[in-house]
């Protein structure tokens, strides 16, 4: 998906939002505003949105000082989820259909984002999730891949999040699928790492794999350009892709191979190349 | 006021809207944006929201040939207010103090700005207006202080909102008061001009001013080092002036004269620094 004019209020609204997070000092606030405005200025609109986020957040890490802004937004996140865990399997063990709810309390997880200006809460959020329908036939495509599929790429989105896949990933694992699970390999906004998927207990039910490569920065969405080598080869192999999140949507979107995007739509502009709406719990699968 | 780091990407969301108002051409959209954005890099945050506005405004303007992006929605909102001003006076008329309540029409008119990113429902606020109280004791000075003055400054803020304006200036010419009502000299967001005061027979009830200089740019809220001559001779002379909306407010509450603030609160940071919440009628007397 291509940058707005629209994003550039919110990647500067991010950016002070994340600034406060690393320091207190407003002098520092200022200047990394006054850089990541400079930066702004020279970008090119045809790239994705989560590529412009890589170099913002990249300028801020540089001038504050610190490697991981979100660290303590991102611990707190992956607690309140840990203690929603327990409900989130009564949920699944209530239903009539487990993979449906499961699929479900995945997307309603993708709620816990601080890469968006719309907030929503977790709890009201759960009471939505089970009475929101997908739209069209979504669902049976992914029962209907999932049934054919030996091999699974599932690449996560933030922290807190992860405790909300997890169920998920058990009903994979219950169906006997090889799942590779997919995070950053460096801190990017709240977006998850191995310490999160580890804190979270996901190597007992995935291979965890770092889906960009080493470098100092990440991208909060896989993008092609940068994935690892292992990344490239199972996303070319593997049976079935099921991908997290906004970020990894705008990354993604435009991939010639059969993708499907869970997610929260929480910006005004996904929603409208979504041709969805705000707030609304999305399964959709591209081609 | 001075300006918050909050304030940019506020500049910035405004200034695409603007753009888009005053052309379709996205090339200049991106070319508004990038260039307000290598302006607000230079800013000093010491100065008020209206400085930097003044400035925004007049790169808007220049980029995109247009003297006056907000004309379109200008005439919407004078078009929409008179035909709301049967209606005010009614209430005027059912009410049992004909003066508080012409007070918190005039304060209601103020939620038609486009300069926040926070908008109201003009005929929702007027339900909202009969019932809400102001606050400690700023209607009884206000009463007070009227009933001293012979001479007034009225400070006008938006278009439309001129309207709502009115019954105030009825009952203080029932009041026998002699009343400069103060627009400015050039159009800036959705300001009132001369005209708009003439379209709504201002000049009828009060003698009609241009607060600013005539220089091409005018600044969203009187600042007095651009007032014009005959501005700062009233602004130091005369027995009582009220001052409307949030611009004339981050203009002039730092001024050392007793004026009576009338507005809408509809920015966060204006709400911190009065101490009140957004979506608050207020009346509040500085001196």
């Amino acid at each position: 998906m291509k940058t707005y004019l629209e994003c550039i209020p919110c990647f500067i609204r991010q950016s002070l939002e994340a600034a406060r997070m690393a320091t207190d000092d407003e002098a520092i606030h200022e200047e990394i505003i006054k850089d990541v405005m400079k930066y702004l200025q020279s970008i090119s609109f045809s790239n994705s949105p989560p590529e412009i986020s890589r170099e913002v957040h990249n300028i801020i890490k540089i001038k504050s000082n610190s490697s991981d802004p979100y660290k303590k937004v991102k611990d707190q996140s992956n607690k309140m989820a840990e203690n929603l865990y327990p409900r989130l399997k009564e949920l699944i063990e209530e239903s009539d259909d487990s993979l449906l709810m499961a699929i479900k309390l995945s997307i309603v997880g993708n709620v816990i984002d601080f890469g968006t200006s719309n907030r929503f809460n977790v709890e009201d959020m759960l009471d939505k999730a089970i009475n929101q329908d997908f739209n069209d036939n979504a669902y049976p495509q992914f029962k209907e891949s999932l049934t054919r599929a030996k091999t699974i790429l599932y690449l996560a989105d933030n922290t807190g999040e992860i405790f909300f896949d997890k169920p998920l990933l058990e009903e994979l694992v219950k169906r006997n699928k090889k799942i590779t699970y997919v995070i950053k390999a460096n801190p990017i906004i709240n977006d998850a790492t191995i310490d999160d998927a580890k804190f979270a207990g996901i190597d007992k039910l995935a291979k965890i794999l770092e889906g960009d490569k080493g470098q100092n920065k990440s991208t909060p969405g896989i993008l092609l350009k940068y994935a690892s080598n292992e990344f490239l080869d199972l996303f070319n192999s593997v049976d079935m892709v099921i991908s997290k999140g906004q970020g990894n949507y705008e990354s993604l979107n435009e991939s010639s191979r059969k993708i499907f995007f869970l997610l929260m739509v929480k910006c005004p502009l996904v929603a409208r190349d979504m041709g969805t709406e705000l707030a609304r719990l999305v399964l959709e699968v591209k081609e």
